[in-house]
């Protein structure tokens, strides 16, 4: 987000809702969409009341030189509801999702915290499988929790279990991956087909049967950035879709670089369960969460190494090249259609699903 | 905690309650109470879960060695209500208990995360306050608020704000400051007079007078435990007596250490509002919840240069030796009274005042 934060372009009275509330401004859902009232949120109330450089560069993790040590650091809070759907729990996002932040500035994830808000009356083998979840998604990740904390609040103050993980990482020498690098030229690609996390989280909580389950892709994507890395050091940005998806994604990288980014459209890979459930519920994949998705901006001479060693890749099989960077319309996305005609991607404005993570 | 939990005394039928629920263990407002609740919930479900050395040897935060250096890593949700309080508010705890946590190590804390949990329809104004106590807050503490994260909940399923920090800082070379090392000759001390937090929270929580206004001792203790290492590097255990007050934070280094813990009655300072206000609600000052004080295991040699360094600081001005480390009654904390007669100090089960930070 940081000087070109996309919330200079919002209506003031869009943060407050309903209108008869306009004059005593509250929070509501979409100041945890990831999108644009998120941004707003940053831009006029934590931006301005913590002020430093790292937090004005907001990357999906802040990188920090401690000790003579290059490290990254990050956090997320979840709340997802319901806290087990298909494919994985809130346990596996709190990993994954911290895991992915870190992995996104081309760290080495290496140690989580993991602090738990509970409510009272929650059965303790829900929170004991939210425990295993996470002991297993860390395994896999190949971090450790190395320290915790949890809190209890009265029931109906809460909602069963909350969990706020933090991480720390190792940035490898000569990397250097934010949001501020990408620049024209570069070739935009997506790691594998969007949508599935959104909509199975939605799926299960409102009841709703696609033919098929469709699962999360929740997963850890420190292995796959490693390989990447390996190709090259001078990856330009990366970012996980979570909330708002692929276009909150390229919307913000390119508001922080003030590069254009012109998407190919059909060129996003969108599992035929996505599209007929997006379809069912008018919703657009581009804009569902992912979380165990990475967009990169690799600039156009590696891109096509870059893209092998992601398909070799567990995680990255389904990688696809979606766009590029072009020198007009800098800090906006635009999408190609088949026909040749352009529509404006926009950052949405809040969450289509709330809850989703 | 570690190896000597004290979680191994408890009746593992005291986890339920109500009692019809014994059959189906939920969570109680006691495990979030930093008692022998929460260590059972540690050492029966997150430990075993996430398992791995730097966890089981749990200390206020972990240290670890990452990219060559030394690290302290900590993480605290706070829940605490009201969200603000004589002395402070949220904002304030979240800072300062997780740079506490971090000097309790010897750290010198650098950089915080912050992550919300705002709860839908809470007033912008009042997330807007609180941001701004977390930055000012950090500025006194000397640490910056690099990242963060803010998610939101329906309606009803959250509790206004709540707040999770984590915390990364530095251990000096030659510091090996924890719970463990506490041994027989050690001297006990407290940065000074002790109940304040627990006190002013409730006061205001419960809408109880009590003649005098009792301000919340919150406070950053960076400085003094720098103060404290200019004397001696050999300092032993630090603890801040958070939730379960002195009396727990006694008995988790006991536990750890197996060492003996000898304090002398009437030897605590505790303030003549709390000790009233105290008397008036049934409570013992020596299990209400501090924020701004720690206690400190000192090797005798050094004991009387670390008090006089901690008595030239603000915020050890009132520091007082409280009791000492002896070979007898390994791991238990006895009072030895004006009289000459012993008690027992407990580990409590679960906390007096829920909902304190």
């Amino acid at each position: 987000m940081a000087d070109t934060a996309p919330s200079a372009t919002i209506d003031p009275s869009a943060l407050t809702c309903p209108a008869p509330l306009r004059d005593q401004p509250v929070v509501v859902l979409g100041h945890g969409g990831g999108g644009a009232l998120s941004a707003e949120l940053v831009a006029q109330v934590f931006a301005p009341a913590y002020g430093n450089e790292v937090l004005a560069g907001l990357a999906d993790s802040a990188a920090v030189t401690l000790g003579g040590a290059r490290l990254a650091f990050s956090t997320d809070s979840y709340v997802v509801r319901p806290l087990f759907f298909p494919g994985g729990g809130i346990g596996d996002l709190a990993v994954n999702g911290t895991v992915n932040d870190l992995a996104m500035s081309g760290a080495r994830p290496a140690h989580l915290s993991c602090a738990f808000i509970l409510e009272e009356g929650t059965e303790l083998s829900v929170v004991a499988r939210v425990a295993r979840d996470i002991g297993a998604a860390a395994e896999a990740a190949g971090v450790t929790v190395v320290t915790g904390d949890t809190k209890v609040v009265d029931a109906g103050h809460g909602d069963g279990v909350f969990v706020t993980t933090s991480g720390i990482g190792i940035i490898p020498d000569g990397v250097d991956i934010r949001p501020q690098r990408a620049a024209p030229g570069d070739v935009v690609i997506v790691s594998g087909p969007v949508g599935l996390h959104g909509v199975a989280v939605l799926s299960v909580r409102e009841g709703l049967e696609f033919g098929v389950e469709i699962e999360s892709d929740t997963a850890p994507l420190g292995g796959l950035v490693a390989a990447m890395l390996a190709v090259t050091p001078d990856l330009h940005a990366l970012r996980d879709p979570t909330r708002g998806g692929v276009a909150t994604a390229l919307n913000e990288i390119a508001a922080a670089s003030g590069t254009g980014v012109v998407l190919t459209e059909g060129s996003v890979p969108v599992p035929e369960a996505v599209a007929n459930a997006c379809g069912f519920l008018g919703l657009d994949p581009l804009y569902v969460a992912n979380e165990g998705r990475l967009v990169a901006f690799v600039p156009r001479p590696h891109a096509e190494a870059v893209l092998a060693a992601m398909r070799a890749h567990p995680h990255g099989r389904g990688a696809a090249v979606i766009g590029e960077c072009v020198a007009e319309h800098p800090g906006m996305v635009v999408a190609r259609t088949r026909l040749g005609g352009t529509r404006v991607v926009d950052l949405p404005l809040g969450e289509q699903l709330p809850r989703i993570c």
